[in-house]
Formats: structure tokens, sequence, C-alpha cells
């Protein structure tokens, strides 16, 4: 018989159907005896009359796999407002052994529980709830892909076996490839940039990789990365609207179709700019608001210390109505060598923070090759090493004004799910401490 | 003044517009100037009239930065079908040196050549033919992502980064993790079954690694594949089914909506059968018809030899109208631990050939957790081994019957382009002595 799923039984009243999945639960309760199915569709709620239908499942656990075929009756109480009645019972895979957690249970998300959380990861992904987090998490890369696709970007596709580090040596995984030593990537950076003297406009999403032995709720191994970068532009403004655009109507269209997984998770309520303008603030500025609001002097420190990070976020939401908030204009000596510095003593690089949390930084770039040299050699890099020789050949051949951001999935997730470790937003996450599962 | 993009200057006659990108060619014969610009749309011609306008390009080469104003006039030979004329020139970035390669002539892609051909990638993917693989590719995996989304499978995101080995030791990749030896993921098969158990239907497209020291048209180091498994499917049928609609859907698309990239890449005519069902041939059937039609006995091989898939595909192709072709049923001893073993001493195992190429590996797996323990005894594994732990108790608490494939991207796009060698369908390619650009 044709499997018909959970969520469409109650298009059925009156007919004999089959529905397959997973035995989620089981009460026998003397003469009324109950068993609810999960499917990927969600739940089912089945009445066993049959003694010698109820002794097929006699010693098996939730997981078992089976087949209920029975009559469809309406019913207000069971979930779709439809159950399965005078139910014959089809066992496909039996399990007999009680699983370690509790299926219909979610495991709690306090952090002293996480390891719990991620030990149990093969079956606590079983539970309903927690499933929510990994279609949002979905959604959230399928329509970033979309949006970008809408304007033009070309999707890359970058390799993560280098064989140099070019920056940020010590926080760099390192191979045996061969003989040689290779390394993995911690970004796509050099490769989109380019690639902008190509198709002016890529993306990708994919893994980068960061050895850095510490271990925070903001911090992975393994992260999951949307690289942008766009040329042709007249300036940091329009990367960073391009960016924030982007995130508004990818937050806005996540909130629209999963508007009851994010309330089921006591997701926080969407806040977005009325004009569709993410409020930017320089570092300055964030400095002197600061400092008169709390009396504590920041205007000294180079970059937000992380109490203004929360700050500013809190700031925004009431003062503009706004989850999101750019700090822009950092002092240039936070500057990196490919970054675009101006004439105010500033760096013309964004951070995106969401909720509090930095999730993109949004930098323009020095795209002249003579000034590229010149700032590299002022922080002390080779330009002659071999691991630049290809980036820089992109400059010396003409590279437009372009700017781009690396964006952070996972930070993503975490934030639009108001969850408190990026690791929670993660399937099986990677840190100093876990390789497994 | 807005920026008008080269493929929209036919919209504009007799207005002045300005056009930016990168200096594409220069030919000056004395009173006739003629500067074409290359954009991510593709390029325009115009003409220089002002001398002192042709002043500021003196000593510039291809690559220079710049944009042009000027005023649109029809001209059937020009690209677009119009032209600039009166053009003045605006310099952004001078590109004073010449390019090592020409940007105007695709780079051969002549086996002998291809060194050449990545050793120059920075420069070379400048050139307009060289692009179409690229965008074609993006092209490729966005369809496939679409279809299986809606087909209503998950997309997951699982590590690269795995604390054991677990199949084909020899083959893989470690790499020191603080201190502990950590792998790279050769597939992600073992997350894609374990999420079967949630979401019944997932695919992953990203890297998967390889440590094999061989150097042949077919392999990669780093290869990006799209994974995909599905449960409770009712027979191997039906995931053959699903692969070879994927595949047909696919690529009629690609053809579809690529038809000029394709026919100026000289990509083959597409033949898919009439009947959407992709030609079946067991491996004892396509032994038989091999050894029949050649004289070359086959019949005692497990395996099919690189010949018959050459010969089978230009069967296909002639005797069913078919570029796709599934070889099924290997020998019982050809078969892995996972696989589901069938009772007629062969396995439920599918390769599908494109174009005479293996691109997508198609198996049903055993999903029952005794049989699955006998049979990794039999094949002298060690069940109790950390690095089966997780993966085996997904299948102790309840895996429905599923099945599903590892499918190379880089060589689908390699056949859909009739490219010779599958580093030609990758950008940045890694192989056992390449690991630059």
């Amino acid at each position: 018989m044709t499997r018909t799923l959970t969520n469409e039984i109650s298009a059925h009243v009156g007919e004999t159907i089959t529905i397959e999945g997973w035995l989620h639960k089981k009460r026998l309760l003397g003469g009324l005896n109950f068993i609810t199915l999960r499917d990927r569709r969600g739940l089912a709620q089945t009445k066993v009359e049959d003694k010698s239908e109820l002794e097929k499942l006699r010693g098996l656990q939730v997981g078992t796999v089976l087949a209920l075929t029975g009559t469809v009756v309406a019913d207000e109480r069971a979930p779709g407002g439809a159950e399965l009645h005078d139910v014959t019972v089809d066992v496909h895979v039996p399990v007999t052994e009680e699983p370690p957690i509790e299926i219909d249970k979610p495991i709690s998300h306090k952090s002293e529980n996480l390891d719990t959380l991620f030990d149990y990861r093969v079956l606590n992904i079983r539970n309903l709830q927690e499933q929510k987090i990994f279609k949002v998490r979905a959604s959230l890369t399928r329509y970033l892909r979309e949006y970008l696709y809408g304007k033009e970007f070309v999707e890359i596709d970058t390799p993560k076996l280098l064989a140099e580090a070019t920056e940020g040596g010590a926080e760099v995984f390192k191979l045996d490839y061969f003989g040689k030593t290779a390394t993995l990537a911690q970004s796509p950076q050099f490769y989109k940039q380019i690639m902008v003297g190509a198709f002016e406009r890529v993306f990708e999403i994919n893994h980068s990789y960061r050895a850095e032995p510490s271990a925070t709720t903001r911090h992975l191994t393994e992260l999951t990365m949307l690289d942008i970068e766009m040329g042709f532009v007249k300036d940091h403004d329009e990367v960073l609207d391009l960016v924030g655009d982007m995130t508004q109507t990818v937050l806005r269209r996540v909130y629209d179709e999963h508007a009851d997984d994010l309330k089921s998770l006591n997701a926080p309520q969407l806040a977005l700019p009325e004009d569709g303008k993410v409020p930017r603030f320089t570092i300055a500025e964030i400095h002197e608001l600061y400092t008169k609001a709390t009396g504590t002097d920041t205007t000294d420190e180079k970059d937000l210390i992380p109490d203004e990070e929360r700050w500013i976020a809190d700031y925004t939401r009431k003062e503009h109505g706004s989850d999101l908030v750019y700090a822009v204009d950092f002092p240039a000596e936070a500057g990196k060598f490919y970054h675009k510095f101006k004439d105010d003593g500033t760096v013309a690089w964004g951070d995106l923070l969401f909720r509090g949390l930095e999730i993109a930084t949004v930098p323009l770039r020095e795209n002249n090759y003579d000034k590229m040299i010149e700032q590299m050699t002022a922080k002390g890099l080779d330009v002659t090493h071999e691991g630049f020789k290809f980036y820089l050949q992109a400059f010396q051949f003409g590279l437009p004004q372009h700017g781009g951001c690396g964006f952070g999935v996972d930070r993503l997730v975490q934030k639009t799910l108001g969850l408190s470790n990026v690791k929670e937003a993660t399937l099986f996450p990677r840190d100093i401490n876990r390789l497994t599962p």
C-alpha cells in the first residue's frame, strides 16, 4: 500500500491508509493502547485494538521501524486532528534495546549539558524540536544562495588544501601531503579576490579551519562561512548596503516561512529597521556613546570591548528598532594589509552585529597593486613569498575597487534562534576537545 | 554616471552612457582607434576619436580597469549590435606590464598543456570562454540543490575533520589536531546515514579528501561530491529512479538555460532516454553483451573493465538514445560492509555512467543492526572500534531501509562539457603534484 505521511492523514478520514516511520511512544493502558509514530513530517497517533497486533510490539522499543495500517478517524485531540484506528502492525526493523536518551524529550541546551547534547547527537537529532534548528539552518543557507543568485553572483568552489599559510600562521592546521606540508584554508579570501577579476561578483559557502586553542561560546575549529566579494563598487557603503539588505531579506524570509518552528524554539522576535537600512555607527561614535552612558571610558580602545557590543546592540534595538547594527571605520592600526585605509586615520571596515554578536566582517579592499605592496611591506610581510605570488598577480594585472564579507553561517543560525553557544547551531561541532561524533 | 553593462548598450542608442570594466583589446589603426572593454556580461566595442583621450591609454596594458563614456551608435559588426563613439576615458587602475598570457585567447586544454592552464589560472579565468565552464558548473550545483529541495531533502553540513579513519586507511590525509591525530573525511557517508534516522532524506554538497597517490584524468585529492541518502525506500529501484531522474532533470535544464555557452564550448549533444528511465544492465549482462560483440571474454571479471564502460556507453547511446546508463548488481565479492547483499549472489549497487565515465555510485544499504555487525565482522572489521561507535548506534536504534549516492560534481561538469580531464572542470585542482595556485 502507498505510504501516507503523518501530516496528510486528516485528508483521508474514513479511508484505510498506511503510515511508516519510527515507534515514537507506546502507551498501553489496558484496553486503550496508543502508538505514536514519527516520520519526516511529524507525529501521528494510532489505536491498536487487536491483541494479536499488539503482541507484535511486545518487547520492542522506541526507534523500531514499522508500518501501521488503519482507518482514519477525526479526533481533535490527536496531532493533525485525526488518528488511525483498528491498526495492523508490520514491523520492519525491530529495536530491542531501550535508547539511552528519551527521543520524545529534547536534551537541555544548558551550557553545562552541551557535552551530553553532542555525545548523544546521533539519537537526539531524532527529537522533533532539535530537528527544527537544522531545518532553519538549511533554509538560511538556501535563502542566502538565492539572494546572491538574484544579484548575479557566481558561486565558486575553491580548495581548502593550500601550500602555504598566508595569514595567522599560528592558527593553521598542517598536514602531510605526499611528503610536503599542506595547510587547511582559514578562509577563501585570496581566491575570492582573484575571482573578482573574472566574474566581478562571487560567493562561496564552505568550511574554514581555525586551529584556535580556545574553547569559547563563539568559536569552532571547523566553521561554515559565506564568503562574498564584489567588484566595481563605488564605495564601502555599497558593500555594507548589499550585505545589510541580504541579511534582512534572508531573516525576513526565514521568520515568515518558519514562523511556527521559530515560535516553538522560543526564538526572539525579529526587529528590522523600518527604512531597510542597517544603522551604522563609527567605532569612535560607539566609544563616545558608551562612555557617556556607562561612565566607563573606552575612547582609547581600538576595537569594541565585548560589553560595548552588547550595549550598542541594546541601544540600536531600543532607538532604531533593529537587531542589526554596523560598527564601521575601525582605527587604522586595526586594519590588515588587504584593507582599504581612509585618509581620516580609519580603515574602511565594518562589523555586522546581530543581537550583539559579530556575524560578519565587511571591509573594502585595497585594489591598487603598488599600494598593496606598500601595505604588505609596512606590515613586515615578504611580498616575494611564494604564498603571495598568485594573489598579487591578480592585482598586478588589474582589479577594480572591491569589497565583500566573511559571514559566519553558524553564528547567523545561533543568533536567529537565540542559542547561547555557536556549537548548538552545528550538527557535529568541532573544538579543541571534540572530534566525535 | 550610472554604470551600464556591456550587453545592455544596444538599448541606449543615441544616448550617452558609461561602461566600466577591463581593457580587453586595443587596436590603434591611425585614425581608427578601437578599444574593447570587458565586464561581467561580456565585451563592448568603443571608438576613441579624441587624441587627448587616446593619450590617457598610452603604455597601458590589457587588464587596466577603466570607465568609458560615449554615445551609443548602432553597428551590426560590434558585439551586441552597438558601440560607443566619441569616448572619454577614465582610468581607475592602470596596468603597465603586459600580461604573461593573452586574455583574449583561451589557453589550450590539450593534456600536455594542462599545467600551463593551471599555472596561469589567475589570469586565464578572465578569458570569456574559460569562464563559461565555471558558470555551467555553478548552475549544475544550483539545479542539483533545487531538484532535491523539491523532493523534501534537508541539506546537512557535516564535519570534514574526523577522529578516526573508518575505511581505506591508506588513502586518508592525517593532521595534527592539538596533539591528537585527526583525518580528513573521505566522504560524509556515516553522517548522512545517521541523519536518515532524523530527516529521512538528506543531502550535502561538499569536499571529500582522498590521499590517492595516482595522477590520472579521473582523480583529484580534493573533490566535490553530492552525497544523498534517503530512507523508507521500497527497493533499490526507487533510489536508482530518483538519482536517474535528478540527473536528467538537471542536465535538461543546463542544456536549455546554457545553450549558447554549451555550443560555444563544443559540448556534446545531449541524448536522454525518451521514456525518462535510465537504461539498466546488470554487470553479468554487460559482460555477456561485450564478450559477444568484441570476442574478449570478460564473464569472469567482477567489475567492468575500462573498455567495457566505454563500450556499454556507446551501445546505450546507439540502441537506447541515452548518454546515461546504469550498471547494476555487482558480484557480491565487490560489495562493502554497508551494502545490501541480495540472495542471487549480487549486491544492490549501481554505477551511473555518463558518457562512459562513472559519475555516481548508487547502492542500497544494509539497515539491520545484526546483519551489519555480521557483515562487518565477515570483512575483518573490529565492530567495537571507537570509529564505528556512533555509526552503529544509528542502526541499533532503528534505521529504515535506505539508499543514496555519492555523486561526483567535478565529473558531472567534466562530462557535461566533454572535457577530457576532471581537473579542467575545477578552478584550482589538487593532485599529488599540485597545491598551487
